[in-house]
């Protein structure tokens, strides 16, 4: 088995969306910048979202528009309807992500239709999005829990997945959107979907809530995915208290990988320095286990 | 397979020793109480270290007298020597933990003793424990890595696993006492150390320092061990920042094991009470995961 795995960045996108405080755009752009600088080969930017649902990334086109690109490393956005790609297509974007639950309660709640109503929306931005040759990757919700619902069935998860694949998507990723995933669940769901997709067209996506996230990954290495998510800082997913855990942080991630001797690609301590940077810039300390270490908050012996 | 778990609270002892303002008689012998009622079977109550070493532990002797046992339950206490050995038996603990490094810099730092002149100490302390018909185990810190030496070789850890069985303990306890394990490199230790000793003699006690901790223990549980520790809150182990991580919850690792399906004897609901009352007893915000979730801190749709 091949001993490398790809780490996506959602910091900017997801990360940054959750802020209080609006990140001026040249520090977006500085900070994907300093991202790929450090070897990280994956990165979602921005969303192409009405800027009245998310203000904080109004400025996607013009991010995507002062990025200086490295050849081999993919910049991908958010994009939720046919508005989106236009924008998107625009910004030139390497990959459009559209997005949708495994739960009906979780996606009326958030794109305010039922799943069967939602792929009608998606099948003209997946094509759209094929046609001028980008990857389009198809983000799950709820995966492993729904915050209505509660348990989701892993036949409705393998539907969506399922209808995706028959609308175009390149790749899925499956998200644990509120944190409820256990490893072994991890593993009993990679097998599944792995029945129906290759594991290299499949990306995970954890939220530490629970402190379950890292074990999910190993999880989900051993069962032979190698596409994973994480956010800068562990940014994003809970922007209601500071220190309660979102996104998996990506660099927890990649002390995982590195440690276990696993290629990521990405140089961790070029990586750090943008962890320290980005404190700086967002004004707060970033909880990650890794920032704490680095800060030196608890060296036991 | 068992699809049991046996998880020690070591709280009472690892935790409270690290808190700065010394916690009540009184409200030592309530939490441990408090614990056996939720249906925690094994607890690690205190130390009996000389009082000028750790005065918060001072009262050893007196917590232990006024616990009200119960049938099934191990109360355990930390013994470093043939003096603590008389006040532990006087006591009448159920077990007794001796402890040293597999690293010869941070056991000489914390016993001023190299590894070779430990032995001839503990040598007593589990023939005179044994005697008395109390269960000793073995904890050795260090196992994963140490803050001076860096990587400690599989080999030293061996040696002195062996000669720690040779003396006559009953079980051995790996520690990885910086927190800077991984899931792969458990379950290689473990491997390796199954071939000297069978692994219902084997538990494992992570810190959760870079977020590892709880797949470190999933990789364990995967390998055969069943036994494993944690602190309520995840208290101790790095008294100098709140919020840094030291031990791993118990209430973390509780999570994991319950919902994936292993049976702990441990109720959720009622642990969960123990840890918001023990919030009230060190007025602080305890900084497990579960705790989190539990007040409500994030729950992310």
């Amino acid at each position: 088995m091949e001993e490398r795995v790809w780490l996506r960045d959602v910091g900017p996108r997801d990360g940054l969306q959750n802020e209080r405080v609006a990140v001026a755009t040249e520090l977006k752009v500085e900070l994907v910048e300093r991202l790929m600088d450090a070897g990280v080969v994956s990165i979602e930017v921005s969303s192409f979202v009405h800027p009245r649902w998310i203000p904080q990334l109004a400025d996607a086109d013009e991010v995507f528009a002062r990025i200086r690109r490295r050849p081999g490393v993919e910049l991908s956005a958010l994009v939720p309807n046919e508005r989106g790609l236009d924008r998107a297509i625009a910004a030139k974007v390497d990959a459009v992500h559209v997005f949708m639950s495994a739960s009906e309660s979780h996606n009326r709640k958030n794109i305010n239709k039922s799943i069967a109503e939602t792929y009608p929306v998606l099948r003209p931005v997946v094509q759209g999005a094929k046609a001028e040759g980008l990857v389009v990757r198809g983000y799950v919700s709820t995966v492993f829990g729904c915050p209505y619902e509660g348990d989701v069935p892993v036949s409705q998860v393998l539907s969506v997945v399922e209808r995706l694949f028959e609308l175009g998507i390149d790749e899925v990723a499956l998200g644990d959107t509120i944190g409820v995933a256990v490893p072994s669940q991890v593993a009993s769901v990679v097998r599944e979907v792995e029945r129906i997709v290759p594991l290299d067209r499949v990306s995970l996506h954890f939220h530490d809530t629970r402190g379950m996230a890292i074990a999910n990954i190993y999880a989900g290495w051993l069962a032979g995915v190698r596409r994973f998510d994480g956010s800068i800082g562990g940014l994003g997913g809970c922007p209601y208290a500071p220190g309660a855990s979102g996104n998996v942080a990506f660099e927890d991630v990649l002390y995982l990988f590195e440690k276990m001797g696993v290629e990521t690609g990405v140089d961790p301590v070029r990586y750090m320095d943008v962890v320290a940077w980005l404190e700086g810039v967002i004004g707060k300390p970033l909880a990650s286990h890794a920032r704490q270490v680095a800060r030196g908050a608890c060296e036991a012996t």
